[in-house]
């Protein structure tokens, strides 16, 4: 009997990333079905503040509700279908009202006013409320779910809650937010995200302050990739100099101070958690080609409330390295879409990469993949 | 036997609004098949005068004749199919050439010129006339009709010449004009024109003028949706502090001096008559989500040849005004396109809206709207 | 037996002009298996110099390879399908490295550096070069094929290379270049350039430089299309003022110094060999209705050598007719997607362009055209 010759695991076939239909299927599963990261709980301080968000297509209102919990709705008025808020985020006031005729919603969704309506046979207000998207939140991290009836968030997360519970993200405040369009298919920003081969070559400052081999990937989990990164000895944290102008979160052990924590909450929050600060990128797919990422800086509210608390060592490293993974990411688009584009053989050091591919493979159901 | 519950009358499908499709079909039923307005008789004074417009697709040229009537004509070259006229308006002298090859035609339409051609064997002039398009005028109003062989303009408009007989529309004078590029489906504006339920919440100047319940409908006929507006006491028009810098059009009487007539002229004229200016609208549609809008005002020769004559009492009203409907328009398409949409409910005040989307089911056949 | 009229010949159905789908099939039958100029020896004249160039929806790389030859290739990484050139132009140095993980190959393609791969079981670098495109040269011209299998250059050139080897070619150098992005089928940018009946009306320059019934058409060829125009007396060159700042190119006789051949090399490469310089445009279609054009100009050694050389008399000339004659074709494109456009008449004038139609015709097997 002959031996079969190993085969190197192999990247997805074009289609993945240039197939407008593919694309419309993946937004479908992934981003109406799935929990989707919307912000942090701190974006809504107060009674009626709200933020809109684009998930796929949709417009969505997530806003503080007088009892206090978020809510979030489907950002069109039941009238004629007006998009109620066109501001990103602001404060409602006590209702939502809409701009062209004034039909009114408290914060819960109901309408409560509907001006000349009385008069209309059949009309009752109680049949006509906002379409309520359902909420819910982890540790600060608001998530919505457009699917209808879906499993609790619990379920979408794993461990991740256990895991990171020393890093208190609960606690944290929103500083820096940086937002960029990046002409690449959303999931290679997520592969970008999770290896380190390419850090050598295109982020040597980043590879000073962290080897690129000293990574440990945990198992893939349905919801999850991820893993550590060791901190080279002397490097405090990920800044442009490798000191922190802060100290580390108050509930890490000494271990814990000496990584960065890189893992892909799927569909689209790149949660990175450092000895001293949080760092997020929420993506979003707007076209096969085309995803917009908001990275935001976070911080304890001890250190923020510092004088003179400055977080541009943290934000100005972030920066020049998302700037160098997004113009790769765009090279990548363009090859993968020719014809002369092959899968081509993953690396060990990209398992993580197989590991999200076969992932999307098996939620898609898509043993033979388009292209 | 049961009583059946009345239900409230509610606005059409989505995929009136967002479907390319469905656009399609819209464009050519309204604007390749029935009388659409191309401007006005002033805009062409003089022989070889000529206006090109995009009416759908097509570009049409418009021109004044050596019999000084008006034509219009396809802006296209029998040779090689080249635009003959690149200009939005000019005069073309006695003749219309082709800038490529010098193709000439005459101004009605006839070739009589085309060098080169006589030695070609079965080429003969009188076989390459452009592409005539029927052209009738009401009361200073140019209407074009690209369907080969259309019912009289009369028939399209219905009672509407003897019922603004009194402004004296033939004699009026354009003087400013203001496009607009609105992200919103033409149905959307020509609905947001048909009623003032929403005065009080956009236009808080404009029903200081004219009370948004003051508004008496005319019965929809199958060319026209409008009404009557009455001023509020001691108003004399619409303008930005209610008064008038010209004296009422001289046909009026003193009970038409006390109001405004909406009326859209379908597909594409909004005609709105005040006691001493005509303010039209033609509205274009360029995509399912983007409709050009020409706003113009027109003065009577003798307002317009005093010193000093100022129309920006008018103007500055309306263009505030046209700002804000487009923006509301601009909201309700983004909502509309939302999965959340569903047909929303009309009031009472709202009646012209259900008349014009009955006229549009009616018109395309379309029991079964799309979406 | 009755008479048979004559009917003059007609140009194309407007599908031809509009479709994109015509569009994907011309560019597939002309750009994809056809060969192509992707421009001149010496644009590379050092070992790893390169040129990226994009051919249909491709992008290649053109490199001058360790042993002088010119290589090309896909631009596509076999690793993970990153583009591995982003810029239009050069020096890889001895090598082409992906700048995402480092892989490396020679300038002969073959991969000889792939970072972390050798430990993956079954994995061989010789199993991954690029992607390989033939290239071949004529006279100076750079000729890519993406066909994988095809016949040689020489036989889609015909007589060419024999008709133009008194001009010396070869050892011409490009000096200036002006690209222009034309709203045009690329089909109406080499019927523009077939035929000067629009010379007199739109280049009244160039019309005094050489009269537009001057030229002399060679029987169309399957791989070219072209003729010769005379100067007219005391006329040395197509210059702004018609005199020359240069000698005329060494090879030529006393006739071929009277003339301009202008011929258009299917499909891309219109060459205009003048007295004394060569003009060359290459044109690249974009869309359906948009082609890119890279006009350059070629001068002899000898003259660039020149102490305060300046080929401004021939570079601003031409840019002016070239625009001329961007904007009729852009004329042209408009009109032709009216559906007013009817197939029109050819005159004995424009012959080369129903050689041309023919030709287009009888390569893509469509007895019926599109439209």
């Amino acid at each position: 009997m002959a031996a079969v010759d190993p085969t190197p695991a192999l990247t997805l076939p074009a289609g993945f990333y240039v197939d407008p239909d593919q694309f419309r299927v993946e937004v479908e599963h992934f981003f109406m079905r799935k929990w989707v990261c919307v912000g942090r709980v701190d974006d809504l301080p107060a009674r009626g503040d709200f933020v809109t968000r684009d998930v796929g297509v949709e417009n969505l209102i997530v806003v503080r509700a007088e009892d206090e919990s978020i809510r979030a709705f489907f950002n069109v008025c039941r009238h004629r279908g007006t998009r109620l808020c066109a501001d990103p985020s602001g404060n409602t006031g006590g209702s939502i009202r809409c701009p062209y005729h004034a039909w009114t919603y408290d914060l819960s969704g109901r309408l409560v006013g509907a001006p000349h309506m009385d008069a209309v046979p059949g009309f009752r207000q109680e049949d006509w409320p906002l379409a309520r998207v359902v909420v819910s939140e982890w540790d600060g991290h608001v998530f919505i779910n457009l699917s209808g009836d879906p499993a609790p968030l619990s379920a979408q997360l794993g461990d991740l809650p256990d895991r990171f519970r020393s890093w208190g993200m609960a606690d944290l405040r929103s500083s820096e937010r940086i937002a960029y369009d990046v002409a690449a298919n959303w999931k290679l920003i997520i592969q970008n995200y999770s290896e380190c081969l390419h850090c050598p070559v295109i982020h040597p400052a980043l590879n000073r302050l962290s080897h690129f081999l000293s990574g440990e990937n945990e198992p893939a989990a349905p919801g999850h990739l991820g893993g550590a990164m060791r901190l080279r000895d002397g490097i405090a944290s990920m800044t442009a100099d490798g000191t922190s102008r802060r100290p580390p979160l108050p509930g890490l052990g000494p271990e814990q101070r000496r990584t960065v924590q890189y893992y892909a909450v799927l569909p689209n929050l790149l949660l990175s958690l450092h000895p001293d600060y949080m760092m997020t990128h929420l993506v979003w797919p707007r076209a096969v080609d085309r995803t917009e990422v908001v990275c935001r800086w976070h911080f304890h509210p001890d250190a923020l409330g510092q004088p003179g608390f400055d977080p541009s060592d943290a934000v100005s490293f972030w920066d020049l390295t998302n700037r160098q993974d997004w113009h790769v990411s765009e090279l990548s688009q363009l090859g993968i879409a020719s014809r002369a584009y092959r899968p081509g053989p993953y690396s060990a050091r990209e398992s993580m990469l197989h590991d999200f591919d076969a992932l999307i493979l098996r939620e898609l159901g898509q043993a033979r993949p388009p292209g």
